[in-house]
């Protein structure tokens, strides 16, 4: 007969996930049983509270669609995403930083030439020219790399939900040229909010926290022999930065954009040089494929 | 401008739960981002792994619905619902330990006398008298009290789950005399499987865990001035009875019935004793209603 108690459940539970061939997985459901249930003894969670924490779960599935992850943004909000992004980062510190994909990523963006326009002609907003350079972790360059490039409108939309932008709309993949570099033209992004139509942005709301996105533009940057990075960059002058809702701003991803005053108008000047990890050494990790 | 590092995410996450007057819920909020950030270094959790998590969550909210909460049923097989009936019971020693309802309670079973039979005249099984007493942690008795008792049938099904029963089968409400007593007839109890068609039941094949419960009487015991308890009762012979699979059995509850020889043929009896706690005493804690 079993008498499980206050003392012994913990150590039942997590011995009930141990198989003989599956050491990582074990590894990391009993991990987690430990992690939550010393969470539950740390605080003393009663049943109205488990009951609510559930039911807060339940609201999360129901309103997670394919068109609309709410369980990611739960991840994005509580820094989860960003900290398995700064943990795959503190293995390579040579490269550049990862940083969340969000929600609004499309596949398929048009492929345009170097110094190609990224919005439409009559696009509101303040003209920013992104240049940089692609090289592994070594500063070798990377030619032919590819680097998909989207980010919102003036109006803090993206394209995909904004039925007034054309369907591509601030979106863009380049290839780099022979010396592992690029140039496209786009506008600044503006911060945004997350969703706060759903349970989420319930509990944001619950504590007063900021919804609010510091304004970044999104790149994917992928090269032949290297790993590839879903990264942001940022600006340092945005009113968000040290508020971020997902703790997706890094030192080395953010900049203090220059400003020109050229054929149109006053223009911001953005130029980031991407490392990034040759494959050919030893994958410290199999499950970190990142794309 | 913010640098957030693996060193400072945690605290900078942690400190965006914080409000000046929700300290129970910043508690709470900064206790689990604590408790998931430490787990997901401790295990080095790498992108993949965290896709692959975030993905289970996606299935168990796929799966839930009003009459099938798979959220639940994660918590049960987790050993949560049972640890937070663990921590309550632990403040209150002296009185009936709480068990896990389980998915299969039905409101409104019809109230029958005392010495009463819970199941149909033909239900095959073994013959089983289940009776008792209910007080107050002091020893006073409670005429009155309200038992709510249910189980599954001879094939290991519940009447909710089985068509071929009658809607109300095996379940049945009875109330304690003036000496606190009850006696209800019905038949064993047998041990079954959680539900295994779901990503909880994948999880479960996946590490080859059992997922068998060890037979059970459920039983909600109620009474005027009393709180109310959810709970269990389990037979010491029962195959399951040291390996079940939501860790539902405490030494409280577990019953070596007796078996005499009766007019029903070979019949086994069961007798508890429920000690219900008082609620002139001040509560513990506001949260902690457990119906």
């Amino acid at each position: 007969m079993r008498d499980l108690t206050q003392e012994t459940i913990t150590d039942y539970i997590a011995a009930s996930f141990e198989t003989s061939n599956k050491n990582r997985q074990t590894q990391l459901m009993t991990g987690l049983v430990k992690c939550l249930h010393g969470f539950i003894r740390d605080v003393d969670l009663s049943h109205g509270e488990w009951a609510k924490l559930l039911n807060f779960f339940y609201q999360v599935g129901e309103k997670t669609t394919g068109a609309r992850d709410e369980f990611t943004l739960l991840s994005d909000v509580m820094g989860i995403t960003s900290l398995v992004d700064l943990l795959a980062a503190s293995k390579n510190p040579e490269v550049t930083s990862a940083s969340p994909l969000g929600p609004f990523y499309l596949e398929n963006a048009p492929v345009i030439p170097q110094g190609g326009m990224l919005c439409r002609d009559d696009e509101p907003g303040t003209p920013l020219v992104f240049k940089g350079v692609v090289t592994d972790e070594n500063d070798c360059v990377m030619s032919n790399a590819l680097l998909d490039i989207w980010h919102n409108a003036d109006s803090g939309l993206y394209s995909n939900e904004d039925e007034t932008q054309d369907d591509m709309n601030n979106r863009g993949r380049i290839y780099t040229d022979e010396q592992g570099k690029f140039v496209v033209k786009t506008i600044r992004p503006q911060p945004y909010s997350v969703p706060m139509d759903g349970p989420v942005g319930d509990l944001l709301k619950a504590f007063q926290r900021s919804p609010w996105r510091s304004a970044h533009l999104h790149v994917v940057v992928s090269a032949a022999g290297c790993e590839s990075v879903i990264t942001e960059l940022f600006f340092s002058d945005c009113e968000y930065i040290a508020i971020d809702a997902v703790g997706g701003v890094r030192a080395d991803l953010t900049h203090e954009p220059s400003c020109y005053n050229t054929e149109r108008g006053e223009t911001l000047f953005v130029e980031h040089h991407f490392r990034l990890r040759s494959l050919a050494k030893e994958p410290q990790n199999d499950e970190n494929s990142s794309v």
